[in-house]
């Protein structure tokens, strides 16, 4: 059996058990409070740890791009949820190969994206579901007011090809109050036009544990939780030893006595920032600091540190952002302990479209 | 013949003219100084302008990591540098396949290196070229002294397996005297030790056009030059004009009057910064910022803008830093005005190895 040390680097090495139980810990707690668990797979990309989702009790999965969902499909999974304004006669073809073989739904926030649904679903029979994304506070995509959440779910709902299937949001972090309120609003407001709101999606790991306080929301979308990161870690959500996937990169320079140079860079942790100072925490040796990447180097100053290692040496970097380092590694490695017990291809990594 | 416009998105277009301008402006120059010109491969990671490189003067090519070497080497391309230091048994052996059937040469800045080296390779008759790496003000990797140097120099001299070839540096920007003063007194150390300094290779977009005052170096290692980006205009390396790699991508939201939303985030344009505000600039929106990405979503500011895209529009994103947008495609498209001529596999993409 492969030790994980034995593996060239840099490369991604994930420990099952730390999935596990972030999965379980997430299941529970949906179960305790009656929340519907969709996880969305951008984070891992594997269709064997979607299936694990499915298993431990999610409704379905959530995919952020289409291409994400046709990769899961092909693997089985068979209810996805796309929380995105999907736009032009490419993608809405692609979108209808998928609601004819699996239950598939979509979201909108204007008038020109559900009429681009109307005009490719146009079946009463098989109508496609939409929700509508509500902008909460989080100052992405959505809706600005419950208003007009009722204005898009009356105009969905007047296409005889769609079917309005509730209310999704990206949320602001730590304002759950705040969301609530915003969804409630917005159910009463579609309730009154007579139209039922089925679902009422939420999302996010850094508040998954405070999914419960959202009482308008019936599903949770988590992405992050699976692996955790330092972000996370930043955000209260766990410790770093909840951080599943790790970069495994070799010492390939000492220059001088406190730097180190490990050979992974932007190409491999990515730019990506968080509270904590440098690109990453590098286990063992907490005070280490990544202070700057190439895209093939990673810079680490040493002189917090009490221990050194040595040139040739291995380290794991639990990565700032671990979503975006997924979508970097064609494979990753899957580890129980010490050994390496598999090789996953991420099937949907860089499915953009 | 499909027009870039008639693309799905997200997706990568590149001006074949723009490419041809940079890629002969910079050889033109070398040719000018007597500089021999080693294009670094990791901006395009395409065998097509690696070829088009020494077509037009390019005395061999780089590559930062193996993986790229083995794919330029797979598409016929046969001197290449891998200014690295490469450790390890998995490494050495793949280093040990490309140097039976090209000609490749490798740095180092340690004596373990060195050493590694020497044990993986030992036909006198066959020696590997390596090259001192010098850190003359970067603060990566290299040796931090002249005299560091020659102790290298003479250690791979030493080895029957092994030939000295000169040294390399990657150099602070904007520094080329200090650069110059601590290339020649390396050089002249070495010499002095009897031992002839073949190459001595810089290297940088930033100050490609200033390596001529480099008077030490004999051959520059340009990458970014040949797409060009927003930091290297903000770097005063040429204009928005000159950048040649773009990604085109659609309006898929308008939250509000000021606010659009675009379907390509970190996962496509990458988190790295520049000195210019936001993750890119967008082709015809001058005024327009993209104040935040999430991993599929870029969220832009059109308050400054006078004109205003619309809900399916597509718009052309200068990227921050294109080496890493490269890495993140599978494929480009390779584009003469607004005909798409050609898609491109990146070959070389997501070789970390």
């Amino acid at each position: 059996m492969m030790k994980i040390m034995d593996l060239d680097t840099p490369c991604v090495v994930i420990d099952r058990h730390i999935v596990d139980a972030n999965l379980r810990r997430a299941q529970a707690y949906a179960d305790r409070h009656g929340i519907r668990l969709r996880p969305h797979v951008k984070t891992h990309k594997l269709a064997l740890f979607a299936r694990r989702q499915i298993e431990l009790g999610a409704v379905g999965i959530t995919c952020q791009k289409l291409g994400e969902a046709e990769a899961m499909a092909e693997a089985g999974i068979s209810d996805i949820f796309i929380p995105y304004n999907l736009l032009g006669a490419q993608k809405l073809e692609r979108l209808a190969g998928l609601h004819r073989r699996l239950s598939v739904s979509v979201s909108a926030d204007s008038a020109i994206t559900v009429t681009g649904y109307a005009d490719a679903f146009d079946d009463p029979g098989h109508p496609l579901p939409v929700l509508v994304e509500c902008d909460t506070g989080a100052c992405r995509c959505g809706v600005q007011t419950p208003a007009e959440a009722d204005v898009l779910a009356r105009l969905i709902d007047s296409m005889p090809g769609l079917r309005f299937a509730g209310l999704m949001t990206y949320p602001p972090r730590g304002r759950m109050g705040e969301v609530d309120q915003w969804l409630l609003a917005a159910r009463e407001r579609i309730e009154k036009s007579g139209i039922a709101v089925e679902i009422v999606s939420n999302g996010g790991t850094p508040d998954l544990y405070a999914a419960a306080s959202v009482t308008a929301a019936t599903e949770h979308r988590p992405g992050t939780y699976i692996y955790s990161d330092r972000m996370q870690v930043e955000f209260g959500v766990g410790t770093i030893s909840d951080c599943a996937s790790t970069v495994l990169a070799t010492v390939v320079s000492m220059p001088t006595a406190t730097r180190a140079v490990l050979d992974a860079g932007s190409k491999a942790l990515a730019a990506d920032r968080c509270a904590a100072p440098g690109h990453g925490y590098i286990v063992g040796y907490p005070q280490a600091v990544v202070t700057s990447l190439s895209e093939e180097h990673a810079v680490v100053d040493l002189s917090g540190c009490t221990g050194r290692p040595r040139i040739g040496d291995k380290v794991r970097i639990v990565p700032n952002h671990v979503c975006v380092v997924t979508n970097l590694f064609d494979l990753v490695h899957l580890a129980d302990g010490e050994d390496v017990i598999a090789q996953l291809p991420v099937r949907a990594r860089g499915q953009l479209r």
